[in-house]
């Protein structure tokens, strides 16, 4: 006999939820879109904003974005969502997804990098409108500005006459600012060359907090909460303190990568050594390395050379580098881990997803 | 015997009106700054978001702010708006000008801008955390997102419990969503110097309302508007009607001065000839000239070079375009002051009043 009972339908596999999710990707692009011509948007204009959505929206890993949906599953215990509910979920996910593009596109000219998700970065592609073969350049800050405000667009299209509307917008206001307060503290962090008093693991922790922490972990499961009904402000106070130290962990991790990942597997081409970075690696070399290592990694951190950053790298290793990211990953997964049991406001298993998703994260 | 009645009450002078609302400015300055130390922000932080909003938000005409409260005070008819609708009206204002000043800190990037209202722009000056003479450069495109979130932080603090909180904070998105299309078609009129084939009025005429009427004359009459419980979409649409008209006024204004106004009057240089703009000057050139001057025009227009703009402003001289934007601007007084003569929906005086001040904006 075949199990009818609603609420334990069969759940979708992860490659059919990655499906559904990708799937509206170009229904919200046309909603905004299709305004364009009543705006008297001439067609060059259209494509242009076509092409910038395409190029920086999609094709990222999609996890902050099905993160929404994932954790609304959990949130709503055991009923089945409906149809109309996945896609909001999955709407407000791409929102997720738009207002990374917004601050990446943004980024991506602050840091001077070269290469995003395997292509020339937006503000390093050919300007589609021009024939002699400049870039997009700086038009590209205004194209970041763009996709900010889709986001509004989307979610004005499909929640204005929900009661958390106005709830769904203070929430993307709030983690935009907290982002770019991150944003500045990152950027205000590197300037002197050589001085290495402000690479704390202090410093450090609050940049990537701010930078990374709150849009990409808390965001996506308080829209979820948000849609679930969830208004007590215990429970909002509860997720960050989770959700939080695991964007952390996230961008330690993050870190990591940028120095030993594979840039086939991490889709870039690390940079931090060169750009002066306050990356989790530096914070750890001073304080464990010799102060004959901590000299030399001053007199060759942060120089756009090779050879510096080969020597850079060399002293990571005899620091052992490798051996302390495996035991802090080992430490905030049982701190984590911990944190999570004594959750008893709502279900546990929102948390318990998002983990297992970073700490088997393709190394 | 003195008129005690409290409707017919002696109203501010215009100097009064301004002092009130310089003197709100650092209240709501405070309002931001005073959440950081709370939010693990290090002193240097505070200290240069304090300075950025000094420099870039402060020390405008603030035309535009000063708008909401001079509509508002229309708006009611005759009753003496109370203190508190006089602060909240400014607050609003006061957003608006925050807006510009999100716009104009990214805008003066992308057009590579040497000054802003008398002094360098943002980015070309001192990183104040640098100890090497680096100037601000790109994180001022964060910094931009920075202005942008302080609106709404300020909206949420005054408006959270209006019943219009929602709509002040549409017509925010909307507004700026207009004004990144204006600045997209402005800076994709400009790539092919040579070509003229892009600057007709037409094209101008839709740049200047995206990128200049929305949000300098349409969005401080509708955040007055919002107040004033205004909620039929007919008002909002005559407002539209007439206010979208005399921003390109206003802009065609702001074109003719960058050409011929005194630096010291209008506070920057002029670059619109250097940066091959979509300006009205070479729009009605192109439409006044002979084959002959046209063909010099595509010459020496969009070139950064003193002598080939000399030679250019020549030609302007020849065609007469001081006389053509003496005979336009007679034109589009008519033509918006008939219309406003026709408006029953709200009070003409709301549109008399900024008419008013426009034309008779020092040239
Ligand atoms: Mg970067
Ligand atoms: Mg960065
Ligand atoms: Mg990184
Ligand atoms: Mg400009
Ligand atoms: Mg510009
Ligand atoms: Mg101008």
């Amino acid at each position: 006999e075949l199990n009818m009972n609603e609420t334990s339908a069969p759940i979708k596999t992860a490659k059919e939820e990655l499906a559904d999710f990708v799937e509206i990707f170009p229904i919200l692009t046309n909603e905004i879109l299709k305004e364009l011509p009543g705006m008297d948007m001439p067609p060059q204009t259209i494509a242009w904003i076509e092409k910038m959505i395409n190029v920086n929206v999609a094709g990222g890993k999609m996890n902050r974005g099905l993160t929404v949906l994932h954790s609304l599953q959990l949130l709503v215990e055991g009923r089945q969502l409906s149809r109309s509910e996945i896609f909001l979920a999955n709407v407000l996910g791409w929102c997720v997804e738009w207002l990374q593009a917004f601050f990446l596109v943004a980024d991506d000219i602050m840091d001077q990098s070269i290469t995003r998700r395997g292509q020339p970065c937006w503000y390093r592609q050919q300007n589609p409108i021009s024939n002699n073969g400049t870039t997009i350049g700086s038009i590209a800050i205004n194209d970041s500005f763009i996709l900010e405000s889709c986001i509004y667009i989307l979610i004005k299209k499909y929640f204005r006459n929900e009661p958390y509307y106005a709830d769904i917008l203070d929430i993307f206001h709030e983690t935009s600012y907290q982002t770019e307060l991150g944003q500045l503290l990152d950027l205000t962090t590197q300037p002197n060359r050589g001085d290495f008093s402000l690479f704390t693991l202090n410093t450090y922790r609050r940049i990537v907090k701010y930078k990374t922490a709150y849009y990409s972990f808390y965001l996506p499961v308080a829209l979820a909460m948000l849609m679930a009904g969830i208004n007590s402000t215990p429970a909002f106070s509860t997720a960050k303190d989770i959700l939080l130290p695991m964007g952390e962990f996230f961008q330690v991790q993050d870190d990591f990568l940028d120095c030993y990942g594979s840039p086939a597997v991490i889709g870039k081409i690390g940079r931090d050594i060169e750009e002066n970075k306050c990356s989790w690696m530096i914070c750890q070399a001073i304080l464990n390395g010799t102060p004959e290592q901590i000299n030399l990694l001053k007199k060759h951190y942060g120089l756009d050379n090779p050879s510096d950053v080969e020597l850079v790298k060399k002293i990571y290793g005899e620091i052992g580098l490798k051996k302390i990211f495996k035991d802090y990953e080992d430490e905030s997964y049982a701190f984590l881990t911990s944190k999570i049991k004594s959750v008893r406001i709502m279900p546990q298993e929102v948390f318990i997803k998002l983990l297992s998703k970073i700490y088997k994260r393709d190394l």
